[in-house]
């Protein structure tokens, strides 16, 4: 018997979010009207504020509140290094170790023949033009080790190539704390030949 | 570096869903504001019509549309029956089995002296007043196998006990696919206990 419209409306609702069945959605649902109405209200109000002031920043694509981001128009941060990334979230996960001081370039999305994605989507033109503009030195590519990943890495690389711009990508190998027995066995190869050479105490 | 104040404000407010950590609602957000700007719509749509329209049945307690839920005023369903459960979620999986046709009463919590949750908060003198006004002839105790759950379950069988009403409690044993090398001690006792007799063919 149906109980209620509205929380089933919700329920699907709730299903849209990624990784998030059915049973997880009604779970998610019922705690939010059972028990935790203002945390309802919290989200509902966040998500609208956020749809009302998000937008892609005019210069690297980075979704956030202003026309230009916070990182492309620092001017702590060093203009001649710019790291390529599929989505904003990768910039995010970036962001987060504190180890990059330079700008980036979020293509929001990778090539991909099959999605119908070719290179006018990504905005390499636009990334040609920042390259030119700031004379950057190195660009850093840190795309998902897939196919459509290492396609776009090579598109990147012949349209680099002419340039007097290094290029880099992100390295391969064991994960921190990996186990070997459990790394399969493309990751093993790849960390044999991205091998570095240890220095010795002479 | 900071992107977004509000971007961050959703991560944050979508923590609040059981079960999301930081990393997936890292993931929820950016997914709803770079590719599913509608479904982020429609979530906090969702919401706000719930809030406003969803309230406890008068009667049962259970979270619906309603002032007396669709259960309660049904004309169909065993109106002698009655089923005790701690929640509407509880109520919802029961339904969806669509094995019990009597009607519900929702306790919103069990017995928790470290909670504070004693039986003034259950409505127990409501589910007191249901029995007698529809002349149930039995209560069918439906509540999590957990401390609390079981001391409910006595403090209710203590409540009814002087009256006719026959009082049953929902079997515990081995779950259909279950494996006995991976189930639990307790749970093996308890299905032994609850073994019931095969009936032979003459």
């Amino acid at each position: 018997m149906k109980i209620s419209e509205n929380i089933d409306a919700l329920i699907n609702a709730l299903k849209i979010l990624p990784g998030v069945g059915p049973k997880t959605a009604k779970r998610m649902a019922l705690n939010l009207l059972s028990t935790n109405k203002q945390g309802a209200e919290l989200i509902s109000n966040s998500i609208n504020i956020a749809l009302d002031t998000i937008r892609p920043c005019q210069c690297c694509g980075v979704i956030n509140d202003l026309e230009i981001c916070n990182i492309c128009s620092s001017k702590t941060r060093d203009n001649d290094l710019l790291c390529i990334v599929e989505s904003t979230s990768d910039l995010f996960s970036i962001e987060e170790t504190r180890e990059f001081s330079g700008k980036y370039f979020v293509l929001n999305g990778l090539l991909s023949p099959i999605e119908n994605i070719g290179p006018d989507d990504l905005r390499i033109s636009k990334l040609i033009e920042i390259c030119e503009e700031r004379n950057v030195k190195e660009v850093i590519i840190a795309l998902n080790s897939t196919l459509e990943g290492e396609a776009t890495s090579y598109y990147l690389l012949d349209k680099l190539e002419k340039t007097d711009i290094k290029i880099s990508k992100l390295a391969q190998g064991v994960p921190a704390g990996g186990d070997l027995n459990y790394v399969d066995n493309n990751t093993l190869k790849q960390a044999f030949s991205w091998r570095r050479e240890l220095e010795k105490n002479k």
